[in-house]
Formats: structure tokens, C-alpha cells, sequence
């Protein structure tokens, strides 16, 4: 093996485990393939670990994730899990503040042989990516809410030029990695609701800026009200979306709903110099157990881990280690033998993490 | 004529005034079928009267709908008139807060002859009705924001004790109204973010007191990032939502994507003195001035406004003429032998409107 990358799991809470071992299984294929050896560190994190120990996220993890070439992660918390004002403990959301991993990168894509709740033929075309802003925005109140007695509460919400800057520059250089890949010219639009809000009126001005230093890729805005709208109706016509936090947490729920569910959304939470992959589904503490969860989600956010890998360290093994592990997800299901759960089928955990080590190991 | 009832015209900008035409020649033909004279009163206001007057909404348009049973409202707004903010000029927002407006009513169903943009046939049972709380929440920061030099911004949200329990209050008697139409039990589905803010969480507890109040109508509470999805995996399992002021703008306009766009969503704007009714779509310049806009939405508003006074007044002959302008539009679809533009027909404001008149007459 030419090259060594060391892993941080945090597997997590409820079907985050179950999940993380399908990513195992599929990573461990993959590496023999690519000539590439991926260490993985399983991690302690997350509301069970706190219920035990007091402690959500141990420094010695911290330290774990700090040091290791990427994280990976499952999923956290459990609905009657909370903290003092009444909010859940949720680790992602400390991970992303420690680690300034400001930009939530959600695709959405078709699986051939899986239905879309969509009637519309062109749903098929549907492959877009929402960038999320995920240090500022509404996020700023968490943890920050000024609550008056049992009257009245205000959470604030804050747009820097900094943290807008850099989300819509990280969103115009994707949507240009996109269009050199994808054969197309590339197009981001912002999500605001600049007709309302100063701060978002400030966001679009920003994005504005960036937009003119990229003059190759197209640029529109629109309002998240409106947006909300046009991508039920007409998903297809968008490339990449940037918009504030709190936006971003709904409408890339919203998108994965488009493709079936969050079963099929992966995700990554980036910064300049750390990443953390995660599926963009929760611990489902309904199912959890029972080996019933669909790991596509986690396979493609591994998947999504190889790739950024790959670009920072400029080692190309892993980008078609990456590819080999999308062609098998695509595979898996092309036939339309293969369904989750959630899709109304039968087909459990062990069974599409077997038939995607199954493609992976043919290719 | 046995009563008189004196409305509040506001047509408004682009096609406000073309919508409002439609409703005002179905209001023509439904006030001999139930015996009651509607008085409408057109008034001037919005962005061009910004631009031509300097005001947007000049005090004696104010006075005029403040003595008026209710308030008819086309649409308002031109997206080039902005105030210093950079925000737009936006008289709606301004008459919810004058009034206290505090209610936003979005219901949306399936019309029968009409496509959705769902593949399940379940689509067919779509009918929600989404209560957006519009005086307080992230819209508190309107015309507030806090903007430090070209560097960050501010916004501030706030949610009260007083401002959720009317909300809750109102949801939960609107579906206790719905249960006895429908035949059937109500639930009321609180939409919020408590696992993140505390002002959310504080939404949360305020929704489950009003719901201790109301042991027959069913309460359940769901984040706002996974209601997003449910409603389009699954919005025929919904009967009325309440949430916050923003999610309530954004999943509003979700779900009138459902049933095939803004066109098809009536709205309405109550308080506890005063109410306003309004088709949820915009001024949509592109159109304007072509008479291709979808009056649908200004006709069901124009129904709610009739359902609102009779329940008001108790004047039972107005939820007859209510009933009436629904069935009629029903008809007019059902056929599939007209179909607005949105839905790729041919049918023209006027068209529909006739045939909408024409139903009615016949009826
Ligand atoms: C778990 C939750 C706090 C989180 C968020 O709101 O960011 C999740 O919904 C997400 O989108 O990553
Ligand atoms: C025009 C706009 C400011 C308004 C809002 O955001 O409330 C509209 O979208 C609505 O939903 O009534």
C-alpha cells in the first residue's frame, strides 16, 4: 500500500452504528481496489455517551478528530436527551463550530430504479448540491437565547462579510468543479429573503461581490419562500444553492425528500482544513435496532469523504475509490431489485450493504 | 337586500388589480343568489403609489379599511422599490402589524381536473390548512436590523407567551372547526426548532399548555427541517399546522407547490378585530398587464372572506355565498376543460373568471 489515511468514526447514537458498519464494510473494499489503506478510529461521542458519562464530546475525541486525516460520522442525539433551555445535545453542531467546518455541502441526485414522489419525467434529471452556511446565521442563538422569565424569548441571528464570503466562494468554485465534470456551465443561486431582512439583504449584496469575481459561472437570486416553491415544482433547473444556516437545515430536507427521503441524502460538513461526513438522516430511535435502516446515505457520505480527500491531498486513487463506491450504490439499485425499507421494500441494512460490497468487489 | 357589508379594496401592484377584477365579478354574481349587497370600496396603495405619492399606504386607506368589515387584498410589492435597508417596500407586512394581524391562514387542497406534482395518488386527498403565527417571530427584526459598517448584521427574533398562545389558541379551535365539517378528529401539528433554539423550545411548551386545553383535537410537534420533507413525502396525512413566522412563510409556500403552485393558494390575514384576505401569490411582474395570471387563489380568498364575516356576524347567508364561489371553482377544473397557464392551458384570467361566474349563475 502506497499511502495511509487515518479515519476519526463517530458512530454515534441509535441507527448511527448500524450505518457506520455498513461504511466499514464498503471502505474495506474499496481500499485493496485503489491501493490505498484507510485506518478507521471508532470514536465515543454523542447522547448516549453523555447520559453515561456526563460528557457529549471527550476532549480525547476532539483531540482524535483533530489529528486524523478526516471524520466520519453517523449520527447523534435522542429526542428526551436535552439541556438546560430545553434544547437537545447535539454534538454535530459543537463539531462544527470547533473545527469552523462552515460549509454544509448537501447533494441530492436520482437513483435509476428508485421512485421520486415527483410525477414529472425530468425528476429523473434531478442533481443538484445545497451549500449551507453552518457557523452563523439563526445558528449564532444556539446556546445564546435571552429568555425573559416565562414571558418572552429572542434568539439573533448573524450575517458577518467573512462567513458570507467564504460560503459563496466555496459554493462558486464547486459549482465550477461541477461544470468542468458534468460538461455544462455552472450555476449558483442564493437563497435569502433580502426583501424582508437587513441582514439577508447584506447576504445577497455579498453574494453579489462573489458573483462578479466568477464571471464563467452563472448567478441568480432568489427568495426561500419562492425557493421553497420552485424546487417542488422544477428541482431539475438548479446546479448549486447557497444560502444561510437556517434555511439550509430546511431546504436541503426538502430536496432529500425529492429523491426519496434522507435515507439517500449524504452530506459533509467542510472547512479550510477540516471535514466530517455525515448522512443527513438522525438516529431514528424508531427503528434503531433492527437493522432496518438504509445506509445509502452513509456509503455515499464515505464516498463523499474519498473525494475531498482526494482533492486536498492531490492523491487521484481516492477519487475513483470514491467513484467506484457511487457506480456500486448506483448499481445496487439500478435493477430495481434491490429497495429500502423506506421505498416500501424489503431489503434490510446487511442486505444492501452486501449487494454494494457485492458490485464494489465485481467492478 | 336584507344587509350591507362594506369591503376594503387594496388591488394593489402588477397583477393585484387584474386578479382583484376577478373576484370582484364574482362577488357581483354571488350577492343576488344570497340576498346580501357587498359594498366594495377600491383603495389606493403599494409600490407604484410609493413611487407616484411617496407613501405606500396613505393614511386614508388606512381609515377606510379600518371602518370596513373586511379587507380585500390583491398583491403589493415591485421588486426595484426598496426602502434604505435595501429591503423592499412591503405594505402587507405594514397592515398585519397595524391591524394585528396574527393569523395567517395558507389552507391549500387538491382540485379535481387539476395535475399535481405528486406521483402518489393519495395526492388526490390533499386538504391542510398551514397557521403562520405574522406579528412576531424573525419578522420581529423587520425595519430592526442591526447593521455594524459593511462587516455583519444583526437580526433579532422573538417569540411571547401572549403571541404563541393566540396562535395555538386560534389552530387549535380552526381544526375543532374543520373535525365537525370533515366529520372527523382534528389534530393540530406544531412545526418549530426546539431542539436548537430556545426561543423554539419556549414555542414548544407555550403549544403543549394550549394543547392540554383542547384533549379532542390531537397534538403532535415535529422540527421544522423533517416537516419540510414529511410534507412533501406525505402532506394528505396533515390537517392544520402552526408555526413560527418565517417557517410559516417558507412551508406555506411549499405547499401550495403541492397542488400545483401560488396560483392555487387563498390566504387569509386575522385578527381579533380585523381580517384580510389575500391570494398568497405576488405582484409577478413578468406577467403583469397580459391577463394571464390564475384568479384562483384572489376567488378562494374572496370565499374565506365571506366564511370569516359569516362567522363573524353570524350571518349564515355569507357562508352560503362561501360555499357557493368554491363549488363554483371546483366545477370550473373539474372538467379538466380549463386549465390556468401555470398548469400549461391555455386559459386566461377573463376565461376563468367567466367560467367561474357562469358555474356560479348556473348553480
Ligand atoms: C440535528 C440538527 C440540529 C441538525 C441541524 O439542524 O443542523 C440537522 O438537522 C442537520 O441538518 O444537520
Ligand atoms: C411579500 C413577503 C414579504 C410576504 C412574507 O414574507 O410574509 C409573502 O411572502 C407572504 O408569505 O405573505
Amino acid at each position: 500500500m502506497e499511502k495511509n489515511y487515518r479515519i476519526a468514526v463517530l458512530p454515534g447514537d441509535g441507527i448511527g452504528t448500524e450505518v457506520m458498519h455498513a461504511a466499514q464494510a464498503v471502505l474495506e473494499a474499496v481500499q485493496p481496489r485503489v491501493g490505498r489503506a484507510l485506518a478507521l478510529e471508532w470514536l465515543p461521542a454523542g447522547a448516549q455517551h453523555y447520559l453515561d458519562s456526563g460528557v457529549a464530546l471527550p476532549e480525547t475525541t476532539l483531540r482524535r478528530c483533530e489529528s486524523a486525516d478526516a471524520i466520519l460520522f453517523g449520527a447523534m442525539g435522542l429526542p428526551h436527551v436535552r439541556g438546560a433551555d430545553g434544547t437537545e445535545i447535539i454534538p454535530q453542531l459543537d463539531l462544527r463550530m470547533h473545527f469552523d467546518l462552515y460549509a454544509g455541502v448537501r447533494p441530492i441526485r436520482t437513483f435509476r430504479g428508485l421512485p421520486t414522489p415527483l410525477s414529472n419525467p425530468k425528476a429523473e434529471h434531478i442533481d443538484l448540491v445545497l451549500v449551507r452556511e453552518s457557523t452563523e446565521g439563526l445558528f449564532y442563538a444556539r446556546g445564546r437565547g435571552d429568555v425573559r422569565g416565562d414571558q418572552e424569548v429572542f434568539d439573533t441571528m448573524r450575517i458577518t462579510r467573512h462567513g458570507t464570503t467564504r460560503i459563496c466562494e466555496f459554493a462558486f468554485r464547486l459549482a465550477a468543479r461541477r461544470a468542468e465534470r458534468l460538461g455544462r456551465a455552472g450555476r449558483v443561486t442564493n437563497v435569502d429573503k433580502a426583501n424582508v431582512f437587513a441582514s439577508m439583504a447584506f447576504f445577497r449584496k455579498v453574494f453579489e461581490e462573489v458573483a462578479a469575481r466568477h464571471p464563467a459561472v452563472a448567478a441568480d437570486s432568489g427568495y426561500v419562500d419562492a425557493m421553497a416553491l420552485n424546487l417542488v415544482m422544477k428541482p431539475w433547473t438548479y446546479d448549486v444553492l447557497v444560502t444561510e444556516n437556517m434555511f439550509g437545515d430546511i431546504l436541503s430536507d426538502l430536496i432529500a425528500a425529492l429523491v426519496g427521503g434522507m435515507g439517500m441524502a449524504p452530506s459533509g460538513d467542510i472547512g479550510d482544513r477540516h471535514a466530517l461526513f455525515q448522512p443527513a438522516h438522525g438516529t431514528a430511535p424508531d427503528i434503531a435496532g433492527q437493522g432496518k435502516a438504509n445506509p445509502t446515505a452513509m456509503l455515499l457520505s464515505a464516498a463523499m469523504m474519498l473525494e475531498w480527500l482526494a482533492e486536498r491531498s492531490g492523491d487521484t486513487a481516492l477519487a475513483d475509490g470514491a467513484a467506484l463506491i457511487e457506480r456500486a450504490v448506483e448499481q445496487v439499485f439500478a435493477t430495481g431489485q434491490v429497495r429500502p425499507m423506506e421505498f416500501g421494500g424489503m431489503h434490510s441494512t446487511a442486505d444492501i450493504t452486501r449487494a454494494a460490497t457485492n458490485a464494489l468487489r465485481a467492478a
